[in-house]
């Protein structure tokens, strides 16, 4: 017998206490009790996206309505736009700004590699009237966190008036970001990862300037945010909200703010860092030049297939994510951003050395482990 | 002390097991446990919207986003379309189509009325070229159900090319409601009316001549049902869904299902019409001239306030709903179409006995409450 784990990049494992209050009775979202709950909750989620006091538009829908809504809100059809496209999720915001007319200068990286902000500013020297820039923070598909700082940073001085349009559906809650700090123009999230929360909100914050776009602008009906803003700072929805998810975050996000944010980010990456180290100790190389927390995306050691490391994990009750599209067969993707602790990390560990043994490698017992709690005592 | 009951045309009252479903470890949608509850439900799902067998898509939206998904599916940008508007959701999805450009020779009716087919005819003859007629089914905000067997029959009669595309938030698991036998082309609802599960699912039936139009169409990202029924099909969906809500949904139907199609529609027209009958004895007409069982749409007697019988209720625990727009003096509507029995129907009459009492109405206690039970008897 084992119980079963969720060790994935999302949706992840949701502590017990938020779970119970997404099954409390469910409130009418015309009623004060809801707009309280609703307005603690969008502060308190303000707060964990480091914009203290800012609107964080929450909708009923994916990470990926999320980002509909954002690009909608501040780019007009037909913009020209650059598409930083270093995964899977990266080309899904160059197919998103495609399918709706803009011009996509796509920077294409290969999978993971982190984007290097003079390439950007390359691109943009060649393209100055470039309206927007689109990237992930953490790139799920390979486990690169991109120094988006570093790439607003770019964008300011190279062209001014190009919005940075950030997907941080695994970062949020995970990895240090700082949307105004770092001069982001739009950040897009979900419950399912970083928030420790059951899938089925997005979240959405612009910067003042984002907002004041309106030229030419043509959101769709149910993805408007600022029908959406208006509403919300009345404590109100444009359409029904998904209350029980909401009730859920808002105890999710007490959590997270009770830990601090900055412990979190440093607790998160030092429990990604000890299986990262783990797995090198048994000899799985991490895929991402640039590690991000949300993920510990391994290469399968040499004649080892992935798919194969991912079906021992599953047979120990274990969900770890594969590799996607041409990183199939040799990649695997264990995640702690979820609702969990350090004997998680060693649980992640414990359980691959297990099944590398099995595949035919040669491991010690115990190798990968002791790696890793080395990290975790550091 | 009062229990907290909800008894609002949507959200309604969830059964706890239901709840509890909910609020189970979160599953990822892409493993084999997912996969098998997803296929268990969008074929229980079928089954209740009367489709057994047919694709019923389920997103992570509210139902507008349902009904945008539909019309986007089938309808091109453009195009001229009828709206019947005869409350607030139909105005809704007027907004709609205007807002992607479709011309819409609309069909305005005054609050309260039931659409009439040969007004349809008439419009259709008018304008031949139609390529979509756009109704609710159970209008929420008058409490009116919309004859659409009929008005489906005038539309093959007169403009055999249009689409009949049905806004069927609260209609579906409370009226009956056949679309393939009716002739129906699309039928859209959401998680948190009939179907007792808390709300942020959207639900989209298309007919094969509507999946059949592909000329000109123009989904948004997210909201295409052509990408989402490839995915659903194999158990997947295009983005990641709403797990736990879809797992309360599975036990919700199969308590549906339990009772059977039928026998469901009958006690839901029962409850409500005990309802409204208990109001009638004590002097509050109904608003509707053609009752939905969804919701008692009822005026308040002269010289009452119906914002202060909403309070009486508040005051009570229950959330009943108020009149929206200029009918909001005059309106309540209470609603027994979520987790409720007989004894819920008794309650709200009861409850608006004392509550006319306390706002100065002769009312002798009882008196409401028994012609709510002769209809209960009967």
């Amino acid at each position: 017998m084992f119980r079963p784990r969720l060790y994935a990049p999302g949706p992840v494992e949701v502590p017990p206490q938020v779970l119970e209050a997404t099954a409390r009775p469910v409130l009418h979202h015309r009623t004060q009790a809801f707009r309280e709950l609703f307005a603690r909750t969008r502060a308190r989620l303000a707060e964990v996206a480091c914009v203290p006091g800012d609107d964080v538009i929450i909708l009923a829908g994916s990470g990926t309505a999320g980002f509909e809504a954002g690009l909608l809100a501040c780019v007009p059809r037909g913009a020209k736009v650059v598409g930083v496209n270093a995964g899977k999720f990266g080309e899904r915001w160059v197919k998103l700004a495609r399918h709706y007319g803009c011009e996509v200068v796509e920077l294409k990286l290969p999978w993971g590699e982190a984007v290097d902000p003079e390439a950007v500013r390359a691109l943009l020297r060649e393209h100055p009237d470039v309206q927007a820039v689109m990237s992930t923070h953490s790139e799920t598909s390979t486990g690169v966190l991109h120094d988006v700082q570093a790439l607003a940073q770019v964008v300011r001085e190279t062209a001014p008036e190009a919005l940075v349009l950030i997907d941080a559906v695994t970062s949020l809650g995970v990895a240090e970001l700082r949307p105004k700090a770092w001069g982001l123009d739009g950040v897009f999230s979900g419950s399912q990862k970083g928030l420790m929360t059951p899938p089925g909100l997005a979240f959405a914050w612009l910067s003042e300037r984002a907002w004041a776009r309106s030229e030419g602008l043509n959101p769709t009906f149910y993805l408007d945010l600022r029908k959406e803003r208006a509403q919300q700072r009345a404590g109100q929805t444009a359409y029904t909200p998904a209350v029980s998810l909401v009730a859920g975050l808002e105890v999710a996000l007490g959590l997270l703010l009770d830990e601090g944010l900055e412990a979190l980010w440093r607790r998160r990456e030092r429990l990604n860092g000890a299986v990262l180290a783990g797995a090198a100790a048994l000899g799985c190389r991490p895929y991402a030049a640039r590690v991000s927390p949300a993920v510990a995306a391994l290469y399968a050691p040499e004649r080892v297939s992935a798919p194969a490391i991912v079906k021992g994990f599953a047979a120990r009750g274990m969900r770890i994510a594969g590799g996607q599209d041409d990183a199939k067969e040799h990649l695997f993707r264990p995640s702690v951003m979820g609702y969990a602790d350090r004997y998680d990390a060693l649980t992640i560990v414990a359980a691959l050395e297990e099944v590398l043994l099995e595949l035919g490698q040669p491991v010690a017992l115990g190798q990968g482990v002791s790696a890793a709690l080395r990290v975790l005592a550091g």
